[in-house]
């Protein structure tokens, strides 16, 4: 025996060798793979000296997994959990134990990418059909979406979606319910003031007026913001007489004891799911829904899972019609929405698979009896319930002392909300007790007449509905979903079944350019679980909001750090929401100098297709600038259109470093050219993982930013969102943040508070160092992967140093041209070898880009590259005729079990040649659980809830 | 669309519902097939009146999940959580969150059965194969087992191996250092009193006395309970000369800087792996350890992983030498072991594994650092630091003082350990910080002669060993596997990869006759994570423990009132302990009412292995009653047995119902035969699952009873444990129980405290009712699948009423004679079907025992019973000459995917009739990483670390 290395010095407990994937000897190697003889090197050679950043990041020191676990427990205790009756469409609700344990924690359910590649998505892709079976059946429309980002963002979707539907009417007026909830009101105005569409907010309860305007749309919400149910019948007959359309905010609880939407005659309904089952998580994420009448099906935004078939004919999952999204219609699109809130959505159908209809009924009818018990006590002390018709809000008007009865209630560690001077209202819900209505209805008494000696209420017992039509009598939820796993031990295993049909982090590393899936570690994960952070209304005061307001605080000053900026806004709940907030902020610096005109936003051809959808709906117009070959700004071409738009050039929105994946060295200089001419420059931080440590937006020339912590700061992608897109100012442009100078994006005051310990968790435990480690190995991963595979398929391009940054693209087209073998065929093909496959045909249709991320070990590393060569060898033997392409493993793949265990063996590759290419699979082998999709077969025969069983025999 | 059904009254939240399977119509069906009218007919058939108990349960009604979760966060707060510094072998350390969330909060670890069958449960296997190379390596000694209960178990089992060793030295006396943690010397003088064995504890820290006496074995702390770190080498070498064997108890953490035991010399080692990320839990489950030098391995207790091979020749892991273990050996066993603490030996290895070598010894070091920086700070300040050379203890002379220097320190926040009058001591960990030392250090200040004016300290630096020889030169861990998997990213997918080559609850039924496996919810799972319940020590003062104790003494009331007795105690840690504790309840009974010599213990011939090994342990004869071909004991041979052994009959212990699954009617009369004789009965409770609520132990006669938590009470199996077996006695024996008149039988006062929430909050959750409901259900589930299958394989037993208890045993022997097909062909062919395997071959040889549990769901019933009829079908394929037997898919099960998809595939039966025998399976198919196992090759062979990765090539 040999004498022990010696012991390294002790980093804390070391989490940036947990995060960071190469260390000692993987890293030489890859260096000199590379040829680089240290990080500093290479990133010497990759960033050009004229973008890097001369300035230390000022981050605290990196602290142990222990430590930063215990600072969170600490501000969780901060924040102080009373039982909550604010309502306002954000209610307590009882989180399985089952589904928090066995999806929310779950790495197998969050560290999933969205289902872009249906075939290894198939479990997640079920989920979410489940979800809008769940929405369809509730709210009595045939088609729902699979989750949009907040009911307040929903409804503006559902308004920009039926000004579309409506055609031609462009001075048509949108009359939405004074009843819908306040930040639904707040959200709806500022989009709308930004598109220019005009809005009318009135009172509907007592019909719709008649102003003679082209009216083309109505919002109402089903349930009051004062809890009155009313009969919306009326008005929505009104409005279709008048050829207008109508949204129906809803709420999916009570759609199980009140006539819904779609039997109302709603064209749209639109609410949160977040009651089944989801933590309040201080205002979000929570998952928002839309369902549509028939005949609007391909006007829904976002995104929408329907059903195909795949090659052998066996039903199959997939996202359908994507040909709407905004990143493929760029400045067409009708939406900037790419993120949905996929676990949110997982989730919520999962809390509707274990209750069941019966169930769901059941904790519905709990809370309306609470309501009621509560209401009838109310008038039975003398006290003054407003309205006769209510579901789980009781407004008491108690005149002159609502402050008084809130302050009192909050001794009594009840939350009522303040409805003005006058008014108090209890919304009660899944977690009420007997013993909580008993409180509120003895804190109430003391403000009655009857305590003052006064004489009791008069008032009638309250109901569900003013006319028992108005009383749900549909069925819904018959599917046997809903009925087939309600024990825990057969939703276990379904859970589990589902999950173990999709390819997610914890099984392969997924390269997606562009989409940095990198490590999300338990130490960031597991605190959002807790009852400080989980359990916190969003509209709670903020003395019992400390501590979320110190996370909140540190985690935007040291965005702010990273980028350059002088001010980040944490409320942007996704990447589009964060570019939309960038936009608006520049629009009403303009305005607020003068500069109202100023509306041309300058686009390079090669963005991200949201940046010209989120333009577009911050009422910009879209000017493409064209990219040279290398993917930089065309610089020659930038002059020309600044000076044909010289007066008009608000902004130009550039991607650092560009979407073709290298460091381009004139972004100083298009930063100069667009101040030069009066514009602001917003610079897209999707690829903010290849600057944190050496360069900053902010110092670029950037003016606004917005970063996606799904991306660079470890949030999960959860299966397709939560995203978390914070928008990031210099100083000119912080009073035009969200919610100050500029509309509120989002309908709670921090977005996504809930997760956003994840990315303080990752701040915290990489340090400076730390993350500036990150960068560099994230940039040294995709040049090793580069070189090895450079000699198999060309990489498109390479930054002035012959390096790339942190993804590279390689091509296929001359593969493909020779051969005939496409990217998608390498794409599909790569899930037998066990791996998702890159970033198909984006930026450049044909080829893969391929980001690998900091978080891949080496070992991982060379899996791909060996996998990536084996294909390649595979594509030979089509190029000498050894296998026909239609009858290559290529065009066959993905295989399944079932195909290469069937007696008949036709192919010209053998049946291992099919499932086990390469050695390693035998030990560790990912099943597809169906064949290659047919897209087009799904679109053209559109099945977007849950197919009958008999489909799957 | 019609009405919906109306709402069924809400009944808290339905728990009883989602824990048990069938309900409503599936209920209805189930009841149909048996032929009975409702559940309590049914009951009434199966149960004999005599035997049912008229009592109702006392328990409180059922509470819902919300209400329980908040009860148990009530409870977890009432534990006050300081920094404790007690040491004595239970150490504060880090719980890396990636190995609580991806194993010890994963179902699929945790609902794991123990890998008996060893083709499914490959991943377990291997992590257990690394526990054992973790400790053969840091130990020094070649081969360790898969783990213990505790140390002092872990030492008492290390003594039993050496008076084996020795053989034939009957006078021979074990010589055990007083430095012996105190818990390890309270059992194991209470464990050698049982048997006979004398004992010498003095302190051997000077050398081995030689008083003439004929010394067989020789038990060491490394570690002195005093904190000094010894020169061992002398007491070996002289014990050895002496021709004793050694034992050395050691602490895994310090073997990364000091000689390991090996080394030194010892034959065995022992200790706990509590301090490698396992959490306190307030004493239990922690995995212990044993290692022995070459030759012993044989005579290790408990179970041992070893590497074979599978049909097809590749390496397997399974368990080795079963044929050392009590369930076979009976009687003749040497140890009565047959729990471990696998879940919590998978989650140190994973420690290791994420550690690493270097990793580990940075901990060490950094643990030893702080501990000389408070002893040389102590020393500097004046204070009387009593030893020179130490590894993480600082004891302190404080003259007087330690009482309130102890005080002080619990105001400071910070637990020390007060050793006597005089002597405080600080035992530093993994969790201690810079702070925390200086705390003690100014604390201590106060008490030194300094402070007094007195002169600071002139005691030279501590140090860690008295003699460089003494400093570990040797490496360990060099297997990659310790250094492959650091990244977290790449840890997970390990974890993911070794979780999914298994079968565990999360997948499939499993229907193991006699073990139980029911749901674990997670409910009932997430509170022994929260830190309240998760970092107590065992050890601190009861006033910090006051959520334990009210836990503690509920769930030992409920049980009492579950099973009819008088009292409860939670201590035995596994079931085999709880055997024991009542064995020697019941021999301390005799002994103080002047019956020493009652030392029989009759057991029947269908006993479980464990009781007659337990009666070994506790002192007794044992003497086999017969059981009659039905499984009843058989009377005339009991009353001759009993007039044959009038004087000296201690007990008797019975299985009730028996273990071959029924209800026999007779119980009372052999209780009442044995009382007649002057003995006492002990009545097995493993079957408890078919009684509660309806009959109890207590009351059918039983003196005491054991029962297993992790059988009835929901404790998940764990892979293989933890077992929670406590000990249930009625009023006469209640001054027996362990720690009280009798031996404490495991070392810490509540055994495996941290899992007890579990069982509480099922009971909590159930309430009598549903307790009820899920007997009867079970006991239904058995008839269920009886009635299906008789037609197919004979049901060996019934009881009276024609009905089977909550197992029934499948009689394979006809068909083994008629066609040559095994019981274990079938077994292994169930894994094709995607199922785990009934209890093969007990307690009947060729035949399977199938218990259902209330837990599975019609759906999941009926897919084991298609599968069991699909094979009878495959049988008689064999039977009618279609295929012969050796060359049937019964014999070549279970297949991979590797062999079905060889380009060569001469079976008589298609590819997809080996792994797609039904069509569900093409939906939900797992696939076993390996072919049918040899066993013999490996115990010829064996390899119990972990193998060369060129084995896997």
């Amino acid at each position: 025996m040999t004498q022990p290395a010696p012991v390294p010095a002790p980093a804390a407990d070391g989490f940036v060798d947990r995060h960071v994937g190469p260390r000692g000897l993987e890293l030489d190697h890859m260096l000199a793979t590379v040829g680089a003889p240290t990080l500093e090197a290479l990133m010497d050679q990759a960033v050009p000296a004229g973008i890097r950043t001369p300035r230390a990041l000022a981050l605290p020191a990196a602290r142990s997994e222990a430590e930063v676990q215990a600072h969170l427990r600490g501000l969780a205790g901060r924040n102080e959990v009373l039982t909550t009756m604010i309502g306002l469409g954000y209610h307590g609700t009882v989180t399985p134990p089952v589904v928090r344990r066995n999806v929310l924690e779950n790495p197998a359910w969050y560290t999933a990418y969205t289902p872009y590649q249906p075939e290894i998505s198939q479990g997640r892709l079920e989920a979410l059909l489940n979800f809008q079976t769940v929405v369809a059946d509730l709210t009595g429309l045939p088609v729902a979406g699979a989750s949009l980002l907040d009911e307040a963002t929903a409804v503006t979707e559902a308004v920009l979606l039926m000004r579309r539907a409506v055609k031609g009417r462009p001075d048509g007026v949108v009359v939405v319910d004074s009843q819908c909830l306040p930040q639904t009101l707040t959200v709806l105005r500022g989009r709308a003031e930004a598109i220019g569409l005009p809005l009318d907010v009135v009172d509907l309860t007592d019909g719709l007026p008649d102003d003679g305007r082209d009216v083309i749309g109505v919002v109402l919400q089903q349930l009051a913001t004062s809890g009155q149910v009313r009969d919306l019948r009326p008005v929505i007959a009104a409005a279709h007489a008048r050829d207008a359309m109508v949204t129906v905010a809803a709420d999916l609880l009570s759609l199980t004891l009140l006539t819904p939407p779609g039997e109302l005659g709603a064209d749209v309904a639109v609410g949160s799911a977040q009651r089944f089952g989801v933590p309040l998580f201080y205002g979000g994420p929570h998952a928002a829904f839309m369902s549509v009448r028939q005949g609007l099906e391909r006007m829904l935004p976002g995104r929408l899972v329907g059903v195909s078939r795949d090659l052998d004919g066996a039903p199959a999952y997939r996202l359908a019609l994507q040909t709407r999204e905004q990143h493929i219609r760029r400045e067409k699109a009708t939406s900037n929405i790419c993120t949905a809130q996929a676990l949110l959505a997982v989730a919520a159908s999962f809390y509707a698979v274990h209750h069941g209809p019966d169930g769901l009924r059941r904790i519905a009818q709990q809370v309306h009896d609470h309501a009621r018990t509560l209401a009838d006590g109310v008038r039975a002390d003398g006290g003054h319930v407003v309205h006769d018709h209510l579901f789980d809000t009781v407004l008491v008007r108690v005149p002159g002392a609502a402050e008084q009865v809130v302050a009192r209630a909050r001794e009594a560690g009840i939350n009522l909300r303040r409805v003005d001077d006058d008014h108090v209202a209890a919304t009660l819900d899944e977690v009420t007790t007997a013993a909580h209505v008993a409180t509120v209805r003895e804190l109430l008494r003391a403000t009655h007449p009857a305590e003052a000696g006064g004489v009791p209420g008069s008032g009638a017992p309250v109901s569900l509905v003013p006319d028992g039509a108005l009383a749900r009598t549909s069925t819904y939820l018959e599917h046997p979903t809903f009925h087939r796993y309600r024990s825990e031990t057969a939703l276990v295993r379904y859970m589990r079944r589902l999950a173990d049909k999709d390819l997610a982090l914890d099984r392969t590393m997924i390269p997606l350019g562009s989409c940095t899936m990198k490590l999300n570690a338990a130490v960031e994960m597991e605190p959002i679980s807790w009852p400080g952070f989980a359990d916190l209304h969003p509209f709670v005061p903020a003395d019992q909001a400390r501590g979320y307001a110190e996370l909140v605080g540190e985690l935007e000053g040291w965005l702010a750090d990273v980028t350059g900026y002088a001010e980040v806004s944490v409320q942007p709940n996704a990447g589009s929401q964060g570019e939309l907030a960038g936009l608006l902020a520049i629009r009403e610096y303009h305005r607020d100098r003068g500069q109202g005109q100023r509306d041309v936003c300058l686009i390079p051809a090669s963005a991200h297709g949201t940046n010209a959808a989120s333009a577009v709906l911050a009422g910009m117009r879209v000017v493409v600038v064209r990219t040279a070959p290398d993917g930089e700004v065309d610089l020659d071409h930038l002059r020309t259109e600044l000076d044909v738009h010289a007066d008009d050039v608000a902004a130009i929105m550039i991607t650092y470093p560009s979407t073709h994946g290298v460091y381009e060295e004139h972004v100083r200089e298009v930063c100069d050219l667009v101040h030069g001419a009066g514009g602001q420059v917003y610079i897209d931080g999707a690829n903010l993982n290849a600057l944190v440590g050496y360069a900053q937006p902010g110092e670029l020339g950037g003016d606004v930013s917005h970063l996606n912590l799904h991306k660079t700061f470890c949030i999960p992608h959860g299966g397709g969102g939560p995203g978390v897109g914070p928008v990031a100012v210099a100083e000119h442009l912080a009073p035009y943040l969200p919610g100050r100078g500029a509309p509120q994006v989002s309908a709670a005051p921090y977005g996504s508070a809930g997760i956003l310990p994840i990315s303080w968790a990752y701040v915290a435990l990489m340090g400076a160092d730390g993350l500036r480690r990150a960068t560099a190995t994230a940039v040294l991963a995709a040049n090793y992967v580069a070189t090895r595979l450079a000699g198999h398929y060309p990489v498109l391009f390479t930054g002035p140093g012959g390096r790339v940054a942190h993804e590279c693209i390689l091509d296929l087209r001359p593969l493909t041209k020779a051969t005939g073998v496409t990217a998608e065929d390498v794409a599909k093909r790569l899930i037998d070898y066990g791996f998702h496959a890159p970033t198909l045909s984006f930026p450049v249709a044909g080829t893969l880009m391929v980001e690998p991320t900091e978080s891949e070990d080496l070992a991982e590393l060379d899996r791909f590259c060996e996998a990536m060569v084996a294909i390649r060898h595979e594509i030979a033997q089509v190029q000498d005729g050894t296998w026909p392409l239609a009858a290559s493993p290529l065009r066959g793949a993905p295989h399944t079990a079932a195909a290469v265990t069937d007696e008949e063996w036709t192919a010209p590759y053998s049946r291992q040649t099919a499932v086990f290419p390469v050695p390693g699979l035998r030990h560790d082998k990912y099943w597809p659980p169906v064949r290659r999709i047919d897209q087009a077969a799904g679109d053209r025969n559109l099945v977007c809830a849950c197919p009958p069983i008999e489909e799957y025999a």
